[in-house]
């Protein structure tokens, strides 16, 4: 894609500071860290959502994903490792191209997700909301 | 693991909202959901975290994931998906057993994760540090 700047990463055309690459993946540190070493990993050939991708392309980006994960956790000492895809601008996500950040977490790193679990009114809720997705598998 | 609530609930012991299961990976609804409708795929066998799991079940796993993605955009009409894979206390996971988030997302859904994106002090820093996780590939 001629306006994707993850292509033009991954074509060389802008810097970037480049960890790993093969024929189809590339790796390279995130410009803005959500803490310091957070890497993205995308595929060189444009996609996107997840839902386009292949899945042996997909495969391949999440295996490279627990490689960088283990990376993480031996060169800085992490004590842990976020990893995440998102899909669509409601998401988050700010770059139209499949790229999964993988960010080293440690346990005094200040960073918190802002996770506001939500309840069903009940379980009939749940469930009837399960059915419904269950007819679109 | 005797006493980890995911193996329960992959063996029967524990009851869910089950949408899918195969020999190798079970799929239903988070009871804490962020947005209704939101998915945990996980491993029917006890694995934790992602760098202790193989890598074709981790494949196995997020092409799964894809597929709930799909189902939430289509059964729900969701505008976007969030998938994240937490490994390890620091980084939120709260039950130790390998398992993808698999969140559906609209435009006015009022959820917002906390992405404080940093800056590294120079481009030295980040360069420095890219060499040093290449050091541990």
């Amino acid at each position: 894609m001629n306006d994707c700047i993850f292509c033009k990463i991954a074509q060389k055309e802008i810097p970037a500071a480049v960890l790993y690459e093969d024929e189809d993946v590339l790796v390279f540190m995130d410009i803005g860290p959500i803490v310091k070493g957070h890497l993205l990993v995308i595929s060189k050939k444009h996609y996107d959502p997840v839902t386009e991708t292949p899945d042996d392309l997909l495969a391949k980006l999440h295996i490279t994903a627990k490689r960088m994960a283990q990376t993480q956790l031996n060169a800085l000492g992490a004590d842990g490792v976020n990893i995440m895809q998102n899909n669509g601008k409601a998401s988050g996500q700010e770059v139209p191209h499949i790229h999964i950040h993988v960010i080293p977490r440690y346990k005094d790193d200040g960073h918190h997700w802002n996770w506001n679990a939500k309840k069903y009114d009940n379980f009939e809720e749940m469930t009837d909301l399960a059915e419904k997705l269950r007819q679109y598998l």
